[in-house]
């Protein structure tokens, strides 16, 4: 049945999602920890299709060789066991007291240096685990003055990290894409690449720029008050919505990595039908996994991760179904005509227009009739009601 | 003396600040209009060196084209009588009902093709009046559900419209620079292009990618929660600080407009800082107009207009004041050192290495001796003390 | 049909909403009046119960008194016409700019008068017309520099005012409640009473505070990020729940005055149960209008002016349906007492239990299990799955 | 010299200020824990006159009786030999698991029962101690989802909770107040008793309402994006400050408590003015312990630590400098009765006059030259340009 995640939905979480012990800034820990193995096959009992790892998430920082090598076999056996595959690998760079003040963009260039390290160590730990995509979330790569941080020299080492583990990741033939994690604030006061703006921006300066990317998150685009949506079209506009990170947020204040669409359930519902249909007026959609970093909320016990885990996917599922009705109406893709909604995609010049055609168009300025344009409703609150019954499964 | 503004400060000001007649939406004008002939002798007796204008308040809608060469022959003379140069000039295409849905990304194509023109008429004025900059502010491109704007086809559109009016610039040999200027919202619900990134992110993909640049202002970005100094440091480090807007603002929540330094004066104090010395490693400093883009409160009258102008350029003379001798002060220096601010300068990599050399280096990580370098402090509390106290004049 | 609004229903509607001419701080108006008399006449057709006004909205600024008197008596045909009711009605204390810097509490002692007596009159032609519930929303009461209000003597102006406006109101025997509106800023920098709790410890120190309560708008506690079904929840529990302005609201911005639900729907949705049904454990419903304080976009014509409206009071019933729903399924029910909500109606002593029991009983401290207590889950993710799936009509 | 702290200033740091390792949401702790004699030593070393507490501050949580007994001996013991004094103490009501859904307000009430009995064993501690005040921070008293929480009870446990406490207190003579301290967020999605304002409505329904104030925290009000010295005036204005926790936040985020102004600061510079002398146009000034409730940085190491704690008082101190220079200053005397600022105190109704004696004034209304008194200027720019050119000690 629809509702019933499957791989082919492509569902994936992050072993420290389900593997949270809630621990927080006022508290201590909740729950007790959670064997990687364990996660495997219970994520793959709810229909996930992948699993994405820190580091540090599937090895212990400080492990030895030995036990290492004896964790990512029990791991891999487990993935061959469920069939569940790794998509996305990243690193924990913030964890650690060493990163406190960043890892790629640390003042203290020995801590650089070791954080290109520590990531290379994972580039190769993803690449023989299957994976497509690595994620940076530089969330320790920012400042609380600004006295303190060089931002232009930070940004000269992100783009020498970068550039320099980009040809490590060729040279290898690893086939990685990057995909940068914009976060405006939390833990640092001021993250550096705060939004997928900032991001994409640094993205292309960088020396492969094609293989970088990004990886937004609901949550951390909110945090900013900023619409997820636009920022996701953006992204996709410019061929660079590599992975994505589904969960919920209640507006601008601390990151809290709520279920999806236990958040702006409004913004959920167009983000879905954004990803699955692409833009209403046409434009590509997403193809690669539905990731949710989320966090299972501190309250609750071991049960409640799996019931969390499973709500994911059975909410990111029903708001597929409703963006489909939606679509598929007939007064819906009436109202999308009147309110001109494809006519935005019909290019403002006429093929082969010069500006000097234009100028020379008295229709467009001398004899434009700017009373009967100005008076035109669009009728947006009425598309608007639409999408909100539709979400609310009443149409 | 130093706090007494000359044009060599490269003071600036919209012919709509001074101007405002304190109309909001919940209250009626509370001031005349200001002649603009006016304004260019106030301004200029106030000591600044340019002012800027949309379209529309320097020749009002509608007029004949008589009145408007007589209004712009007027205004001329002013500028000559004083020396005041025009640095800047842009579009007003948000106040007509007719761009109630956007201009240059309106649904409504024939609503796109007036506004085209409206540009490139006032692009004609612009390069008349000398100025080096056009500055595109989109207000109305936005919308207010994701129901009825496709975001990928307004980014064609306004890529299509940026392209068309840039070449046409181009040919008509104007040497005008185009700005971007973001917001993320207000008069519409989300605006395109919400941030300095975003806006940075879209004109790399345009055709004259090279001479289009950000027009940050001081109050957009922090109703977005982000640090502007952070920005606009990226900005400058992409070489594409064209332009900036400075105002005061305090925190998130509608568009204030305050005075610059009237809200966070400490964010205040590390842009001039910036703008004037570039980061604290070195790099690039700003070389453009220092352009006020505020209000004057709507409880003023006339000469509290006049006397809130003046009151942008004090504050900026003192903050550089403040800055200067932030920078010049052996104690800083030393904490600058003891934060190790300037190290991150340094390349990761030393001249020449490889990732094969890093990889073979034990220091970077088999050997890191990792406790000692998460044990050392940074000591930016105490840099941050004393910023504070430079700004508080209290060094 | 229970989704066809009726009078039963007590939606009610601001004149100013439908009214709007859809001027805000960067356009001009988009659309004509609208005459109060067809306002009446389509609200009635639409299912409307309730009109609601300013002063001004039903009789412009500065009519004669004989024009005034012959509006005031169309308006009351078309009441009677329809059969609308006049449960509320408020004062127009910020357009003119002599109420730039507040009425009730400008700096100008003169204004504050003139305030006095507008607020009178309006009080007398409300009683007249039936109105049971007076607003003060107090939009230009505050400040944008700390500097120039004195926060505790404008607080004593305020009290001065409702203390002398209640004992006129209770004088002439009104019989009318006065409802404070609370807002964080917007005209003003800050506005006194930011918050329903602000206004509600305000209320509490008045002569006549048993006939003083709130009218919380959603928009307005949704401006500071709070959860503005708790603040209800707080109002109705002080019995201080007078009156109610729904709208949508998407976050920390500036005020948008969407239709309702076309914002954080999933918290229309806990408020429509709230406000329906009591607490989730017991305790009051509010029975008063259902008062949507709301703009029609600006994008809108006329006829997009009456769909909104219509919009509203749809989503209303859609979401009271909904909320039924979520009360009546025996899943919810289990999944509340598995959460242990109602626990929480139970007192934490027992009853006639005093301090010295409490101490004495060592399962309360020495021999507590605090490890089993600190196990156990709440179970609240899953609760709030049930609440998304209700929301979206998949239950 | 001024600015260097002495006892009669009364500042006044928790022990878990300096104490803080610095163990955040992503990150491990960057310091070793630091003895609570030690912390006394230290603080008084650098002119502290108090020191405050949690209970689990002084004494780990399920210490032994007897180490707690030495443990309180040791602290006392370093009291005494410096003199530094405990003016307030309050609970962890957070840390712990068991109180992962709130303490007086869990919807388990064996927890709150639990808790209720570790607030009594504390004030005993507090009241031996020698403390004047007893703060309530009800961090985990909230929730993430409104389905989970009936906020009415809640608000009916915390009445109980409270009143309870209070007799208790009464009882045994212990001469303490209640302080409030509200937050909107954090650690909790929402929390009880969000705002000032929230808590000082609550408190008006209290028992023993007159021994109940608030502990307003900077951060805690600016992270919901207020007004801080406003919401003071008003917790002023209503006798209820009683007690204050200073600190710095850069806006609505998490919760930074960064040293205090090192965020807002003009902000705290009109907070200080507020304080020490009372509102513009006159009233109560504060008189309790100026209270830092902030954390060193995480990336500060020991030394970091100290020089912050002195980073705080120093900054207070300059800024009452700053403060004072404004109130003597006769170019702030003239421009604040330019803005009659003192009208404000001025009753509007002159002594016994009535309504009727107000109705029949006709320069009150008929008469009212309301084209004058509009078009008067407040001239609040040139008072705030005044204030931060005091505030940057330029003057």
């Amino acid at each position: 049945m629809a509702l019933s995640p499957t791989p082919e939905d492509k569902f994936s979480f992050g072993l420290w999602t389900v593997g949270w012990q809630a621990r927080d800034p006022f508290g201590d820990a909740t729950r007790p920890a959670v064997d990687p193995v364990e996660a495997v096959h219970r994520l793959a009992g709810l229909g996930a299709y992948g699993v994405t790892f820190h580091d540090d998430d599937l090895v212990p920082f400080g492990s030895t060789e030995s036990d290492r090598d004896a964790r990512i076999a029990r791991f891999r056996k487990a993935l061959d066991a469920t069939g569940l595959v790794v998509p996305m690998a990243t690193t924990n760079l913030f964890t650690h007291p060493v990163f406190k003040d960043g890892a790629l963009t640390s003042n203290d260039r020995s801590v650089r240096r070791y954080a290109l390290r520590k990531v290379m160590r994972n580039l190769d730990l993803a690449a023989e685990l299957g994976a497509h995509t690595y994620v940076f979330w530089g969330g320790r790569e920012g400042s609380e003055t600004d006295a303190a941080k060089d931002v232009g020299a930070a940004l000269d080492r992100y783009r020498e990290a970068l550039d320099t583990l980009a040809a490590y990741t060729v040279e290898r033939g690893y086939g990685l894409r990057f995909a940068l994690e914009p976060k405006p604030n939390e833990p640092r006061g001021d993250i550096l690449l705060p939004t997928i703006g900032h991001a994409l921006a640094f993205a292309s300066t960088l020396d492969h720029h094609g293989m970088v990317g990004v990886n937004p998150e609901v949550g951390h685009e909110q945090m900013a008050g900023l619409n997820f949506v636009h920022g996701i079209a953006q992204a996709l506009w410019q061929g660079k919505l590599f992975h994505i990170d589904l969960n919920g947020q209640r507006g601008i204040r601390f990151d809290q990595d709520l279920v999806f669409g236990h958040g702006d359930v409004l913004s959920a519902f167009f983000l879905v039908d954004l990803l699955e249909h692409g833009g209403l007026a046409g434009g590509p959609r997403y193809d690669g996994p539905r990731h949710f970093d989320y966090k299972p909320g501190r309250t609750e016990d071991i049960d409640g991760v799996w019931a969390s885990a499973a709500a994911n996917m059975r909410t990111y599922l029903l708001l597929r179904e409703r963006a489909r009705s939606f679509r598929a109406d007939p007064q819906v893709q009436a109202a999308l005509a009147a309110s001109r909604v494809a006519e935005l995609a019909v290019p403002t010049l006429a093929p082969g227009e010069t500006t000097a055609d234009l100028l020379a168009d008295r229709t467009a300025w001398e004899d434009f009739d700017l009373d009967a344009a100005a008076g035109r409703g669009y009728a947006y609150t009425q598309l608007e009601q639409l999408a909100v019954e539709h979400l609310l499964g009443a149409r």
